[in-house]
């Protein structure tokens, strides 16, 4: 047997099993599961435990090492806790990620990249359509991936309390097939919020309640599609899923260049697209805001060629350093398909936003949206709309920009420390802000460097149709500041390894 | 001024206003609310008030007729209550429906159609994309619409415990984007509960979580024609919706009709389509169920040319008189999808339901679910598992058959008193029946005739794609005995007119 690795204890009070060659002493410091974690932690460290490895069952280990089986069941639960591990029910518990690799030692050569294998090609460029779903599938201890507001923050006992009134109140004939647009009183709590949050002025009969943003894609597309349009211009950088579901429907996606100025109308019109999917208030990823003359510009375009603007207002409530940006639906009404959701704002697993669309789309797609699924769920449409009335989103808001914003000041200091050749973009509002580098690597190896230790971010090429620097589109608002920390110097020494 | 129909106040004693004339006495007969109630049913039923006239403001009229505004407000909430006004806020209270026409006395003779041509025109064939939403836009005090459930009977209470049991419960991650197809308490509470119900034996992993039938169909729709398949079979007569669906996604649906057996498979064999949407547990509409015969044809029919069965298993749980049938998934899974929600298991409001595919397809299909919407919103699917596991949705079933039970004999045994012409199919399970008719006349007009007189229910023809007598399809679920045997009185009066 392979002895070259014994724990120092007292080989005469100590117990001990073939696992691992455990042994056991008899007041190891910080107790039993504490010492068992520890050893546990190592094994996976120096791939003796490699993950997917599966650690013995509770009864037997502890039955091996003469400690009670709570000693065991407290250690893995300890590794279930810090990510090592996962409890799979019957099958017991499985190792399902290494831990941080120790930092390099000043001066020592990087050992190259630690990419695995999977991970990388998990990233492989031009990705594919499920590489959202498949990086998402790998286990990961720090989450930065962009998108998801404070989930930690949910109301719940305000979402609770609504829908306890809901049921109270709710007549039998709403728990039918419904209208497809929506509830009245949830189109009509848009309307108002639409109107004292983005300045956008609407009636509630022109609101279309959606399965979220992704949805709305895919109706919009589809209208579009019938209604003879076959490219949707986007902007370039900006998300790929949104590029995804617009092709998944048929839709050409010719890229269009962000600035500093956010989009450039020049060379939107120079693509001939009859349509354009924008982010104006927070572009995506890059934070710009759309400016005042390249509104204007935007204005003479649409008005100019009966152009299609497709208004991705994701996250224009969330903003920290800076005024409100109004939304082009409000000043464009006749050619602006205005999109939003709750998805920033309370939830993505509420699967609730909303479009409004400009007259000449309105009929078709609320046509798609009746063909699509009949309409939302009413249930949690009316306890929304209750909590929209109520004000409770709005302190939900506030709430949330507090702590996004002490998140976000989190991540810059950690960029600051770790990743210290890095610019920073987009700040100053959204829930993620995007780093570039002065340097020639693939940020897909970076990102899956960083996943094989635990750290899950999306490499900013993902979002680009043309080259350019590589780059990180990094979430704060769903990560606790220490995370951030801690994701941040995981980066830092996957960087190191790479360059 | 018209005082040809005066009341028959003692005018020495009377007020009045100039709105129709009222002159009210001084203690009239059951009160002055009912009085004043029973003046403007009148006037509604005698079309001095048509259907869209506006009620004087309460205010108004309570002063012209020297009586309290209690008094108005009183009559007005009658005709709310009775499905002849509608209140619609600061536009004041709306004449929406025309009460019944009186019987005719016997020995008269008929009116002729009393078919409105707004509603003729609504039911007009071939019907519309929009005709479902279109007659139910039509206010209805009587609802024999099929598809629902007793909505009175929703589990409010245990959906409200299981939900702060869920909000409890759930990590902040569960409130993130998660998986497309479903979350996996449901989708084990799913496979559990096919097993019991269905004996459907299938791996959680191969249940996807959709948003209802119709979210199925136009999935599904989108896949088979991704996978070259233009065409699917349907039963005919068989679910207009169904139908539109798939014709929606640019799929033909070649007709194939259906005896007492239920589909004729020598038939479905001569389209040549590659694939079926059947219903065998409970035909739509003709109740039907597949013969054993006709199971072992299919499955040679399957088997033989590799043809793909969807199995919309839409109300199998639903019996009263029979024993349970067999899935047709539980004997061929490699040639079924199965689709299944809880639509009438607990409400369509819900748009929760369940696909189960043939391995072929599965991936396709969850990556179709993912373009449509990311997957169901999580809470609910959260919900319903905790229903599911603790029983809740058994003991719901169970309450709902004794229920169902009492309403469908109560709709049978009110045919044969006002449609002693009608043949009933199909009242051994489920939650609707049809009636045909042995006679010569649009079904479509009797429908819009009981329409105007506050009754909805579907014309057969809708369902049917080549020429068969004339008939209805009555859901009696989710009205009360009382309406259900006024509904048919009225049908059976709209009946008599017009033949």
């Amino acid at each position: 047997m392979n002895r070259s690795n014994p724990p120092s204890a007292d080989r005469s009070k100590s117990h001990g099993s073939d696992f691992l060659q455990l042994r056991i002493e008899e007041a190891p410091a910080g107790g039993r599961s504490e010492w068992l974690a520890r050893q546990l932690r190592q094994a996976i460290a120096d791939r003796r435990l490699p993950v997917g490895s599966r650690l013995p069952a509770g009864r037997v280990l502890a039955a091996e090492l003469r400690v009670s089986r709570g000693v065991v069941t407290d250690a893995y639960q300890r590794l279930i806790e810090d990510g090592h591990a996962a409890g799979r029910g019957r099958n017991g518990t499985v190792v399902v990620a290494a831990p941080l690799p120790p930092a390099a030692p000043p001066g020592s050569s990087p050992s190259g990249p630690v990419a695995a294998p999977t991970s990388a090609a998990l990233f492989g460029s031009p990705p594919g359509d499920d590489v959202f779903d498949a990086v998402r599938a790998v286990p990961a201890r720090i989450d930065l991936w962009p998108g998801a507001p404070d989930l930690a923050a949910f109301p719940r006992s305000a979402w609770l309390r609504a829908e306890r009134a809901v049921l109270a109140d709710l007549p039998a004939a709403g728990l039918g097939y419904g209208d497809p647009r929506g509830t009245p009183e949830l189109r009509g709590a848009l309307a108002e919020w639409l109107a004292r949050n983005r300045a956008i002025r609407v009636d509630p009969a022109e609101v279309l309640v959606v399965a979220g943003t992704a949805q709305t894609f895919g109706l919009l597309g589809r209208v579009l599609r019938d209604d003879g349009i076959a490219a949707v211009a986007v902007e370039d950088p900006g998300a790929l899923g949104a590029r995804q579901h617009l092709r998944h429907q048929g839709l050409a996606t010719p890229p269009v260049p962000v600035d500093d100025q956010g989009v450039r109308v020049d060379a939107l019109a120079d693509t001939g697209a009859p349509a354009v999917l924008l982010t104006p208030a927070h572009q995506f990823p890059t934070g710009v805001v759309l400016s005042g003359a390249r509104r204007r510009e935007l204005m003479a375009w649409a008005t100019g060629s009966g152009g299609l603007i497709i208004e991705d207002d994701y996250d224009a409530e969330h903003r920290y350093d800076r005024p409100p940006v109004p939304a082009l639906r409000s000043i464009l009404p006749e050619h602006v398909c205005h999109a939003g959701s709750v998805s920033k704002l309370l939830a993505p697993a509420l699967r609730i936003g909303w479009v409004v669309a400009p007259p000449r789309h309105r009929e078709a797609l609320i046509a798609a949206k009746r063909f699509a699924d009949l309409g939302n769920a009413a249930l949690p449409q009316q306890v929304l709309a209750r909590l929209m009335r109520s004000g409770a989103l709005e302190r939900q808001l506030r709430l949330l920009r507090t702590r996004h914003r002490r998140r976000r000041d989190a991540m810059v200091r950690a960029i600051a420390d770790h990743l210290p050749g890095a610019v920073v973009h987009g700040a100053a509002a959204g829930l993620h802000l995007t780093i570039t580098f002065d340097a020639a690597f693939a940020d897909t190896d970076l990102a899956a460097a960083a996943l094989v230790c635990g750290v899950r971010v999306q490499p900013l090429s993902w979002h680009r149709q043309r080259p350019g620097p590589p780059g990180l589109v990094l979430g704060y608002a769903a990560s606790t500041p220490t995370d951030i920390t801690e994701g941040l110097a995981v980066l830092g020494r996957a960087l190191r390894r790479l360059s």
